[in-house]
């Protein structure tokens, strides 16, 4: 089976010049096909601010009102994406910028307002994406390169939330590609003692996974991410890699299989 | 030889959400193979102002500056972009959105800052065109929607006139199809009368288009508009109609050939 590395990147990678261009040229160095989903909350953030639309928060995550997913839209879909496919290209990366709109490879269901109304937000689901046309651009050797922006079919765009972006499409390549997933975040890996950053878990199976939540070791944030993550390799996917940007070149960070 | 379609429209259709909807349906009825290139200057200008970013003129051009080029790939590569691939997946029109960076499909070089600096501003060369990418597209079936913005293949994204890309895409295309460009403006075409609007100029061959311009019927912001139609058709692109968009579906306008 052919292989395939998923690697996705967040705001603290994507907001910063350097890093991001450290983190590119690490990423062209990944050997076979590969395919790259960013975030960008941050600059976003930045843009609203700017042009005096209020971020409406509840629990913690973001409503995306009208005017909020223009932004968005122009943020994640147009600058950096199109930032990012440049400088891929001027390293000799062959990249191409997608949304999930584009060839509708990414459909997406806008989410019900009840109990909570998150606005313009897509949930994607594996089974619905277009694995043709992403097939056919890695096979002439390029890159692809998603924001996570969707479209719901009716013509109406909607912002999606990264991670899922990621593991979706690594779920639906799966059927082709020996697919590994890489979700790149602020640490260095899952940590058995958050105090010490060199206590990095090397694997996590899913059975050492649920008894490092009934002690306590995987709580708050990083319990979604991981469940997230273990649902990706129970639907397909060979593994996933939790680990900072600024490693991907090398072995630190937490292997769940 | 197999036919292409390229159309271009500007910021007086692309900035009106309801012409913007006709519009699309009638270029998706156009039959085979086509590609869309759009402007969006208005909108840009808009999100300038909302920025307080001086737009800064010189002889009625724009200068990109680096928070403008910000601005412009924003609001071209990503809303509007974007919006229109949403809005051609809706009527079921499989349509994908590029700047010229993706897939290095269409490179640029930085115009010279002698005699006058416009900053970050791309000029296409048609035989720099990576048009195997754009025929792979075109031949699963797929609908290629191209905002103006380059880049140097240095990292740089760059400005580009929207008239000028698609006239370079003509040209690059018209290797391997025989290719219609079709420039969508504020005109229902070449008027005789410039007060009248029914005098539309049916056809108008280079010969014709030399005395026209000595009898100064063509004149002014249409000259290089002409100019660059002619300059499409002497390299191989089969004919250049310039007409209103909402007349996409019928015969009014001007056919340059």
């Amino acid at each position: 089976m052919k292989e395939l590395t998923i690697i996705k990147i967040g705001g603290n990678i994507v907001d910063k010049p350097d890093s991001l261009d450290l983190f590119l040229k690490d990423f062209h160095k990944v050997k076979g096909p590969k395919i790259l989903v960013h975030g960008g909350g941050i600059m976003a953030s930045e843009m609203s601010k700017k042009l005096g639309i209020t971020t409406q928060m509840v629990n913690g995550r973001r409503v995306t009102d009208y005017e909020t997913l223009k932004v968005v839209s122009m943020v994640y879909a147009g600058w950096i994406n199109k930032s990012i496919v440049a400088a891929l290209q001027k390293i000799g990366c062959n990249a191409i910028g997608l949304s999930g709109a584009d060839g509708d490879i990414v459909p997406a269901v806008k989410r019900a307002p009840e109990p909570i109304d998150f606005g313009y937000v897509g949930d994607v689901n594996p089974n619905n994406i277009n694995s043709a046309l992403l097939e056919s651009l890695l096979g002439r050797g390029i890159c692809p390169v998603f924001c996570a922006i969707t479209h719901d079919r009716n013509g109406t765009l909607l912002n999606t939330n990264a991670d899922t972006m990621a593991s979706a499409i690594a779920i639906a390549m799966s059927k082709d590609y020996c697919t590994q997933l890489v979700y790149c975040f602020e640490k260095d890996g899952v940590l058995l003692d958050k105090d010490d950053p060199e206590s990095i878990i090397p694997l996590i199976t899913r059975k050492n996974y649920e008894k490092l939540k009934e002690e306590g070791v995987v709580s708050e944030g990083m319990i979604p991410k991981l469940d997230n993550a273990f649902a990706a390799i129970e639907n397909g996917v060979s593994s996933v890699t939790v680990k900072h940007a600024t490693n991907l070149g090398n072995n630190k960070g937490t292997l769940l299989k």
